[in-house]
């Protein structure tokens, strides 16, 4: 079931899928939208390209992403463009997914330095100075716990029920801990999925209750590659999600023997990853 | 229109926002989830506390947050930590938003140097090196365009209409740029929200387009911080978007002059800030 790419493209990845449909499931062909690495240099005439930053993006428009985000984070004038460079042939792998701004002057390196690893709103999770590093840093997670389909679709009810905050506002990301009959253990909400889920994570740091694996995560929205990575740093073997994930977030559950459901909602759910710990008997 | 803190605590506040239902426009209290920068540091024994990073988050668990960062981040081990300081009196007006992880061995920072200006699958921004710095670099906008509320209900079939990706997955956010009067510039679109922003702004950067003073601006999902903030870099003076803002994103569209417009639904939406842009004649 690992994302391969799509022959329309690299921003949508085609995989296998076991769909869950009440007291049924069948086997189907799924899509999802791509997620990759980028890394965004800029350098002025006669400069050495700097690193500026890397960004999980789906691929397309790469040109744009990379000026867009000089710009709208003050680090060039919008004037300053003389071209962008698309790929470094000395990347092994991945020569697409290096992106060089070259400016019409020269680039001030220090105001890179001087904003040094920091995590965003619907971020949490911000620290990968080059491609090479953006990889798990995690064990493969062990067999079991298996849960039932019926407990699985109960699960976005009872995490709403705990969301204070969205019940006031209708306007945040929650993220619930559950055990294998479906009770909710603990609950955190914030403006960032992956604040949710530090949040989460980290109650039971200060528990002593750490690893997890014999809980069942459920987040609200979707599932990137860094949300599969930090549950998978919490030891969580099953990862449940009411909207899509991405085909990277896909590829690294496969790889770490986690099991991952999406699309969450009445009685439907899909499997992308080691469907053995869902039970479909009643 | 500047959000305030409700009574209940830090995680909500409340404001007054112009509700179009319709033909018909009131006045109406409204909440929305709160964001805040936290900074988070860890320190081993008799070390000097280190500046990991700054996370736009919702207050609230914040010993939680700042102990499950360090952690899913592979920055500690889980039973490292001895304690959190929740504040830092040396910092004035919010020493709330500063925590510290006092850890039982020392804290290795050469993990975090490692590690600098990252941007994140749904995030795109990050660099701030402290919440000082987490302030925006734009001017305040000048007055106009004025749309009419008829143009804004149009502007979300016409974005999802052009958003081919997300067809393709149902897993993707969009950002699209409008005329004054309804009709579609360029949509682009990315796993992150900060990403599908970036691309459209740098589409226009690489045309020599910016400032975007006569645009409309609307977004998939909810407006934090950082959408206003680079919203604001482009110039773009009307900012719509489906689901909720932040109060920092509210508090931000106000003082920069931005019309700000959120849960735009069928023939609902909210304008948040600077009303005058709207016209609600037919």
């Amino acid at each position: 079931m690992v994302a391969k790419l799509a022959s329309s493209g690299r921003d949508v990845a085609e995989i296998e899928i076991v769909a869950v449909r009440g007291d049924r499931w069948e086997p189907r062909q799924d899509r999802l939208a791509a997620e990759e690495p980028m890394e965004i240099r800029a350098a002025g005439p006669g400069q050495v390209p700097v690193s500026v930053a890397v960004t999980m993006r789906t691929p397309g428009s790469d040109e744009e992403l990379a000026a867009g985000f000089l710009f709208t984070e003050g680090l060039i004038r919008p004037g300053a463009v003389d071209g962008v460079e698309l790929a470094d042939p000395a990347v092994v792998g991945h020569p697409d997914n290096v992106v060089t701004v070259r400016l019409l002057e020269p680039f001030d390196a220090s105001a890179v330095a001087s904003r040094s690893f920091v995590a965003s709103a619907s971020c949490g999770i911000c620290g990968k100075a080059s491609l090479d590093s953006v990889a798990t840093r995690c064990d493969r997670l062990p067999p079991g716990p298996v849960v039932r389909a019926s407990v699985v679709r109960r699960l976005p009810e009872a995490l709403r029920a705990a969301q204070h905050v969205f019940d006031a506002t209708g306007g945040l990301h929650g993220a619930g801990l559950f055990d294998r009959r479906g009770r909710l253990v603990a609950a955190r909400e914030d403006v960032g999925r992956h604040n949710a889920l530090d949040k989460l994570v980290g109650s039971k740091v200060l528990e002593g209750g750490i690893p997890l694996h014999d809980a069942v995560l459920l987040v609200s929205g979707r599932v990137s590659f860094e949300i599969v990575q930090k549950a998978a740093m919490a030891g969580i073997p099953i990862v449940c999600a009411v909207s899509a994930p991405t085909g990277l977030a896909v590829d690294t559950a496969e790889a770490l023997g986690m099991t991952l459901v999406g699309f969450l909602r009445g009685d439907r759910f899909n499997v992308y990853t080691h469907p053995g710990r869902v039970s479909l008997e009643a």
